[in-house]
């Protein structure tokens, strides 16, 4: 599909054959998959420092669990961004709908793999590990329900900017296997470190439902589904109404409008 | 716009369209998001140990900012690097100006943009943490105020000789995206283990003055522009004028002086 | 050797010239050092802190030796990756193996250079430490051996998903060299993070027999060869036979099946 | 210069004009900044923990030390790669004099210029910290003379390999600006990690000699020489004439011997 002229792209419902399109069910299996690895890193490290003893609230537990998360991260992003774009977050996807980068029915297709990738990652720890029971997110004394919401909306802000900027800016070259995973990856870590205390720093929806379900834990779960859909969804549109689209007008010649959609990968 | 042979380039005013040229604008945008979401992890990692009731006093303190610095900047220089040239830090916007690869108005913007996305940065962490006063940059017992210059002048020089030499210098290829902002946020990292426990590390005038005024603290802060415009300064034009023109005899053949301005990203 | 069309080349058992093609021979040369460069740093993180009479059971232990495993990872995949396909990992070689990427008589030869190279790295530890003998692998409380069997089988199913989505999957470009090596090296570290304290996170039957033969500890010792090759062979027999081949229907034309197979590089 | 056939090549003493030509001050300079900012962050890390009243004697402070000499030695390979080579280490120098990748004179130069800037460096530490005293390197109780000699040799030996496996190697494509400096800044930092308890793990006798000189304290000092420059020389050597050579038999065509020299970049 050609993607220079694409007049009927945004915002489209999907061509009904999308979801049963070999390419939609390997970019599927690859969300469910990147997901899980991410997850079970990431979780993992939580019930890692649990088993020690310790927890999120020294420097050092802070840092255990906001590098895993960030090498995970990077990995999960890695090995998917050429299968399925690497989003591997529902509000990466949701940020990717509003741009008009992805249809809404791979979207279904991939917030579903998300959600059972999560899932399956959290199933796992639970057996791996003796049947430790997930601590959940929650919310530091001082911080209100809306402090978190918008916390988690600023943070996953910054990772979706992130994400466009590194994986489908039409002016990123052959580099964007390569720094995209790292750019999501480390601001996932940055942004725990600054987060991490005020409201365990969630930033992806789907890796705070998997433990959530499979430990039962369901208190201020809305939030971390509220903020990083608000945020996401506005560096999507901020970036392919206002940052993208100058790039048209660009007088240095050369670089025309040809998007990296996740689908073309 | 060619880049091989620009007489009047250097140290240039900037043209009068400079300023409502589609691309300045969006650059400008560019810098103040990126440098947002720079100040947003940086600073947060320090109010988040303030929240766990630690400091940068121990070494686990010390390296979580530090690691934050590290991962948030090299991920906002990923994130600016092919629209605004990825400065976001009014020391390296000055190097680039007496190096003559930006244009005098063109810095103006920048400057402005990088010191609104650090002030909105520590607005939205003033609300985020309920509230949260930021601690600010100090000198240690028995660093004095001219120490403190030197130590961010040698700092800066490191890290805009690295800008150069990795984003820059006309011998880099394809690999600039990737390479420099791993650079710029690797040394800023490493700088700051090293500084830290003396003045902080600011190395970025505008990183130091969101929180100053939001936090109100203006103790020493010109030390945190004096030195950072000082090292800056000095090794734009060092690598400027020094190290790149013998490029120019280089008798490999091949290799000609083409610059990579900020401008022609 | 062309490898657009190769009918023979799944599951052969090798041709007889391999064992003695100078290629084969470099690049078991090249496994046998990359592995003893892995297993030097991962194992003398675990010595260096018995020597700080510490271990690894606070974050900050935990960390420093999960951080030594990813960074040595990374770089001995990144040393070997265009000689011998960077396994450095005698699971890996099986996945390969299973997904059809090695011959049996390579495989042999992997998988003997691998063990010699954690040997010789823990016999120059023993020398180069004054004698000390390492604490091995073991099991936490609470953690049975099939517990441990599964946590290493997912554990090092990730590592092989990554090993093929980044070094051998066919839609990957020329970014090989670069993310391969992050990739699996920052997936190590990770998984450690999660899994260290659970069963010390083997994920690699080399890096573990290595320090088990030369101070002679080989309690569970078989949990961190069963597991890691069950993981493995999974992932590659999934990757190959599931996510790559969808790639042959891909209807945006281009891109056809041209596998870097490691014999390859 | 053709790189191809070079026959006079290995082992040369230098042609009397490299001392006077652009490019070898080009490079010298380069190696004398690039080695500086390493130093100044590395041996900076040190006098942060003493600073905080910390040492390395603990995870965390061993952590922040490795960290510091990870991140910046990587900046200071990739700042210098396109221009010297980016060595800045003289044990490495050394071992691509043995492997015939550098004139005796441009060597000479290399290591003037590494050691001025590590004795720079120190210097501009002492200043900047109010006169504080480096600690400098020393032997744990039970590491004997040679014992440390054969942990530096080790180690150096994994350095130089990797800098010949990703900075030299003909195979090597065009990633060589990223992952080189990646590579041989992360060893670093793992090596740092498992040796750093034993000896201080030096590897890069510029960075002992720069604090010894300025501190005054030169005892054990020549182990920091002679490990280095034994494991490097033979790094260089093995690659060179075992791994490289079989490189011009490979049957698969196209790759033929072409070494990028540092000279030639």
């Amino acid at each position: 599909m050609s993607t220079t002229s694409r007049p009927g792209r945004r915002f489209t419902v999907g061509r009904s054959e999308d979801a049963t399109h070999p390419d939609t069910i390997r970019a599927t299996i690859s969300e469910f998959l990147a997901t899980a690895i991410f997850v079970f890193a990431a979780e993992g490290s939580v019930l890692s420092l649990g088993k020690l003893y310790q927890d999120m609230s020294t420097p050092g537990g802070l840092m255990a669990v906001a590098l895993a998360h960030a090498l995970a991260l990077a990995v999960a992003v890695a090995v998917a961004v050429n299968i399925s774009g690497g989003h591997v977050n529902p509000a990466i996807t949701f940020g990717a709908l509003l741009g008009g980068r992805i249809s809404l029915i791979r979207a279904l297709f991939y917030w579903v793999a998300q959600m059972l990738g999560a899932v399956a990652a959290a199933l796992l720890l639970r057996l791996t590990t003796g049947g430790m029971r997930s601590p959940g997110f929650s919310l530091a004394s001082g911080v209100g329900d809306w402090h978190a919401v918008l916390l988690e909306a600023v943070m996953t802000f910054g990772l979706m900017y992130a994400y466009y900027a590194t994986a489908i800016d039409p002016k990123r070259g052959s580099n964007v296997a390569t720094i995209a995973p790292l750019a999501i990856g480390f601001l996932f870590g940055a942004n725990m470190l600054a987060g991490g205390p005020f409201d365990g720093a969630g930033m992806n929806p789907a890796r705070v439902f998997g433990p959530a379900l499979v430990g039962w834990r369901w208190r201020h779960h809305w939030v971390y589904w509220l903020g990083p859909f608000i945020g996401s969804g506005i560096a999507g549109l901020l970036y392919e109404y206002v940052v993208i689209p100058s790039a048209d007008a660009a007088p240095h010649g050369g670089v025309t409008h040809q998007p990296l959609a996740p689908e073309d990968y």
